[in-house]
């Protein structure tokens, strides 16, 4: 079988859409990588950088056509760029994506092209990231070990596969879900750990001046793990809050419950109860490890 | 002025303990650190490490006093250790500790200790720490470039000095805070923060066994930053609850209406509003990483 394609193109070129495409090249999946983004800057770092073949601004400054593209801009871009791109693509055409909800985003493409029989769209959200923005802090690297999770809308295996190897020669496992299914699991897992970061260090912000002060100085205590995830491209969050705000107040809602439970706890110094739970979340804790989806954490600061 | 000490003992010998002896050997503070834990397999290890000159299960066994002692117990033995010191304390020593709440130390010292004239208790917090509890996590290089909270509550300038000088010499910078205040800060920079990991990590234990899978599996999306934190030392979190309950409950209720702030706004589709916040946090996390405080992730996996 034949991974290779002739000229792929990636529609957002910032950490993700820049990882993509230097992992492509590394893997040499293609050597035909061309990006569009709307910021001129983004493009110009990109071409400063050399990662891409050509960049433009919009799709249709580009007089050929592409065997692959994948979106890798915020959710809320999907409408306009899949309009365009039922309005750009002539020839059979494999689209695929990064976007971190899925049910929004089949919506998207089934309102935007319904009658365009040259584009096969098979969505994906690659569980990679990181809380930089820019093509500047993206990494071929970003990708290995990771999970890809696949939610196909039609039934044409061969198209999937092709998809499938795309993403498992990055350095990924591929995993086949319902987008309602996806949506759901990633609230838990992301969209809801992400809220409660933005929401922490949110209250850290409305203190009391002096307050605030001492809480940034002193974060090693534990307040600067929130900010990581808090440093986020808040339009990417903006976007997703909105596309899956079904699922993330469900999550929110238990979550509330829990966080009552243990406050309750504390005020009646129930330490036994408290002890138990904390020794559960332990477990948790040691099963990512086993799984290798951790990470590595240095406590100590990166030598400038 | 000399910063060296002929004797000291570390009365718990977990991952600060641990990290502190070897602090001392590294910054040459004293060639003489004795090592009191309850536990025989800590001990075993510390012995294994070579890390202590000399290690034992409880103070009576120890044939000489000691010219600094440095507590590094869960909260909940300070009470017991305090007495234990109470008695055994024959000429002037100097103690301090690394507890995260200080009312309730100064509290326990006060009780214990009133009329012993040779005890000069310091009640000190240094800012550091890791998930990982034991001897064998411990390092040298834990306290470096991180600050070290004091709390005096006598006026004897040559002892604080003393113990000032101590922690200067394993890395630290020195603040000086009232104990109370020193509770509310720590409240917002470490306890919450910990509460909320533990509270996201207990919601998904929680949640349908096959979710809760799909939930571990995918977790490199944000929620494992929060298992990292929710893998800490549960005996030493659960009396921290106890011992600040009223800041912690304080800090938890802010907490608290922030979070249905963000919820109320993703109900809404106030996409605007979340933008802002997002955006604001943003400027947080850099503020943390221009202070030098933010620590450095890794998102790859550490070769084993």
């Amino acid at each position: 079988m034949n991974n290779s394609f002739n000229n792929i193109l990636i529609i957002g070129m910032g950490l993700i859409g820049s990882s993509i495409a230097r992992a492509i090249k590394k893997n040499k999946i293609s050597s035909n990588v061309y990006g569009l983004d709307l910021d001129q800057e983004v493009l110009a770092n990109c071409n400063r950088l050399g990662i891409l073949t050509e960049s433009k601004k919009d799709l249709e400054e580009y007089s050929f056509q592409f065997d692959l593209i994948i979106i890798c801009s915020p959710l809320g871009t999907y409408k306009k760029i899949f309009s365009s791109l039922n309005k750009f693509v002539k020839q059979s055409t494999l689209i695929t994506d990064v976007g971190s909800t899925k049910v929004s985003v089949i919506k998207d493409y089934k309102d935007c092209c319904p009658n365009n029989k040259n584009i096969f769209f098979i969505p994906a959200h690659p569980i990679a990231g990181l809380e930089k923005s820019g093509p500047e802090h993206g990494f071929a690297e970003l990708f290995e070990n990771r999970y890809c999770i696949l939610t196909p809308i039609e039934n044409e295996e061969e198209n999937i596969v092709k998809i499938k190897n795309f993403w498992k020669n990055i350095g990924m496992s591929i995993e086949i879900m319902k987008p309602e299914h996806h949506d759901r699991v990633l609230a838990m897992t992301s969209h809801i750990p992400q809220l409660i970061a933005y929401s922490i260090v949110f209250t850290a912000n409305e203190l009391e001046d002096h307050l605030k002060d001492e809480v940034l100085k002193y974060s090693a205590a534990g307040f600067r793990d929130f900010t990581r995830l808090a440093g986020s491209d808040p339009i990417m969050w903006r976007d997703i809050y909105k596309m899956n705000k079904e699922a993330v107040i469900e999550m929110l809602g238990r979550f509330a419950e829990d966080l009552t439970t243990l406050q309750k706890a504390i005020r009646n110094e129930d330490s036994k109860f408290l002890e138990n739970i904390f020794s559960s979340t332990r477990e948790i804790r040691k099963t990512i490890e086993s799984l290798g989806q951790a990470g590595s954490f240095d406590p100590t600061e990166k030598k400038k």
